[in-house]
């Protein structure tokens, strides 16, 4: 009965009930559903949970549930599976030509073109009259949920331009379709960086893409539900980067995995914050004279930091989107521009600060300073840090967030430090 | 000759060439070449850069320009002109049925699906026939770039349902349109916010979604390529929001602009630092014996801030997809004991240190302590701030960032004078 019901409900939709029910009726609604159903649920699935439901099934049950998915999804869920239960799964796999798809598509990196791909696609060879193809074609259609474009390949699957359906049922019945086809087509290399395909796919609008091999031969089509799905995904990693955290984690996630994500970055700081102790060792002696500078460190850390982070913010988007000009001196005098706009500002409330709290105007005076001075030296490290690792073909992304704030915060109360003694003589 | 190769090129490409010209030189392309690629073209330049050229060009030729747009580009363009010239351009439109469209999505906020919609679209009424229809929809198709699905509504333009080519093509010509549609179709209203839109669009994985009035009237369509841009935009906006960057911003823009995005959020961490100055100056008499706290403090307001950073970009983002399960009282014991496993291993770090530069074995304990205490706090408050902003229905993604840090900032370094006064006794 609540079978019954749940026939009627969008996969999505029984995604999102099975991660509120228990293991044991998770389980039961899954080897209960039919597999058409609950294959898609389970792709919807967070993976935590999805694995646990997996590890329950027999290879058997999970084979069947591939059958029914797309080669792309299929081959996702396997990948997730350790290699013996792979071997495993693959071998239940009754439809031989799935099971070819997907060990091939398990060959490309998750991030790739080829790992975003699916086999699914409707193609047809441009020697083809157009009658001959509209019988080859329906077959081929029927296995694609969508077909969006009909892609034109040589006889040796080598990808010639695509056809809409339209101009395929407009077309003169004994016309070739080497007549008819559009011979321009966007597509991308099976090593093509998912990023890049994400920016091709967003700048031209297409809702699916042609994947070619090394020899330019039609191998699979990425659809924009995908592309989609890794847009967000690769926006919340670098939100996590940004904020510290090095693995893409979830609140609901165990201690262990949230510590590993966490810790890490964590350690970093500290050391930063050892570092820090370390230096101001070595200014001691203002410990007598000026010990109000003291006061002061987590104040210019704390602005080291921030200008920092926005820098690198700034930049590392800009890299991201491909969208910085201009060359890298005009760059560099800019963000000095901008840090002394921003360091005479908060310099003049600091001097305020100090006239209403009755401080030494001398002292103000240079706190005001070397502020002005850490916050350059902050905007620059969070500018250059960000074009550098990107030339070095790191992930920009990396250097925003912890990386920048504790870096900063070291050169910030050095320079600190240090031009209060030039100034103040201790 | 400039022009025949260019009129080849894709008008994502041409944006970008525009964007690499002088302003005469943009100008002079976008006048010469025709409208339709222009207008496109236009819509896809970074706002200031289509500020620039649109300043130049007559009421009348922007209205040349929005003739070719659809009515979504059209309103979003419009939408960025002073109200005056807004007045102009509209009364330069021709096509009266297109003005008239443009003029009612203005009505709508641009992040709500009434912003994101746009009029074209192909829609019958249930009560047609078959064939009668097909000769209407053709005509209706020729404004749609892509159909994706044909939408049935009744004699009121209420939404019944969809219907997609395929099924038309294949039902008997004398059926009516009400034997043959399905009645079941996903939908927003106009209200509807672009985020849940998105996350509906993700979920269900579609291509297009039809939007209805408050009456279930249908009166446009949102499709994913818009979704893409939106889901692309509102990530890089709470990136920079986390980076403390309150408008979004890109390298390229004005001093002026950036400084008004970054210099605010500077000023509250300049607050956030002075708040720390006074409160240090309230625990001056351990000047005396245990200075060393003092060159503490930078290593404190890093391990809050970072803490309490981590802590709330899992909760935003835990609150952005509506995948927080659990009572508030399971997260905070989970955070609690999160944050014994870091602050535990953390302070071994520091006892650790301690030991190697010889220092105070009372004082490196009173630290790792204090500092236990206050990565406790500090992922208290950066998870449950979020958590109550969202109650309150303030976007929490502002807790992240400068806003954590610098309240982390305080707390924490109070927590560790308070902790180690009481321990240490001064
Ligand atoms: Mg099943
Ligand atoms: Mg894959
Ligand atoms: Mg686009
Ligand atoms: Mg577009
Ligand atoms: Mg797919
Ligand atoms: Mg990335
Ligand atoms: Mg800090
Ligand atoms: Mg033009
Ligand atoms: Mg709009
Ligand atoms: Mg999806
Ligand atoms: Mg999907
Ligand atoms: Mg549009
Ligand atoms: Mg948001």
């Amino acid at each position: 009965e609540l079978l019954l019901h749940l026939e009627d409900v969008h996969h999505a939709d029984i995604a999102e009930i099975i991660t509120e029910l228990s293991l044991e009726e998770a389980t039961y609604v899954v080897k209960l559903l039919d597999s058409q159903k609950t294959a898609e649920a389970l792709m919807e699935l967070e993976e935590g949970v999805r694995e646990r439901i997996l590890d329950t099934l027999s290879a058997k049950e999970i084979a069947e549930e591939l059958e029914e998915m797309d080669t792309d999804d299929a081959a996702d869920i396997i990948s997730e599976l350790s290699p013996e239960r792979q071997q495993n799964v693959i071998a239940e796999l009754v439809d031989e030509e799935h099971a070819d798809n997907i060990v091939e598509l398990l060959r490309y990196d998750e991030d790739s073109a080829g790992g975003l791909m699916a086999k699914e696609l409707v193609k047809v060879q441009e020697s083809w009259s157009v009658t001959g193809c509209m019988t080859e074609m329906r077959e081929q259609a029927e296995n694609v949920t969508r077909v969006h474009s009909i892609y034109v390949v040589d006889s040796k699957n080598k990808l010639k331009g695509r056809l809409s359906l339209k101009d395929l049922l407009t077309a003169p019945s004994h016309a070739n379709i080497s007549d008819v086809y559009i011979p321009q087509v966007d597509f991308v290399n099976v090593h093509t960086e998912g990023d890049e395909v994400a920016r091709i796919m967003q700048k031209y609008d297409l809702e699916a893409i042609p994947v070619v091999d090394e020899m330019g031969r039609l191998v699979g089509r990425i659809t924009i539900d995908d592309i989609v799905d890794f847009i967000k995904e690769e926006a919340e990693k670098d939100y996590q980067m940004a904020s510290g955290i090095s693995e893409n984690v979830e609140a609901d996630d165990s201690l262990l995995r949230l510590t590993r994500a966490r810790l890490p970055w964590l350690v970093l700081g500290l050391f930063g914050g050892l570092g820090s102790v370390y230096i101001m060792k070595g200014f001691e002696e203002a410990l007598e004279q000026f010990p109000i500078l003291f006061f002061f460190t987590p104040l210019i850390a704390a602005m080291a930091g921030n200008v920092g982070v926005q820098s690198s913010a700034i930049i590392v988007q800009g890299l991201a989107n491909d969208n910085l000009r201009g060359s890298l001196l005009q760059r560099l005098v800019k963000e000095v521009g901008l840090s002394l706009i921003n360091g005479v500002a908060l310099g003049i409330l600091v001097i305020l600060f100090g006239l209403i709290v009755g401080q030494d105007q001398l002292v103000s005076v240079t706190i005001a300073a070397s502020l002005l001075s850490v916050i350059i030296v902050a905007a620059l490290v969070g500018t250059f840090v960000p074009i550098i690792l990107n030339k070095q073909g790191i992930d920009p992304a990396i250097a925003t967030g912890p990386f920048i704030t504790t870096s900063n915060d070291i050169f910030g109360i050095f320079l600190f430090f240090y031009i209060s003694k030039l100034v103040l003589g201790f």
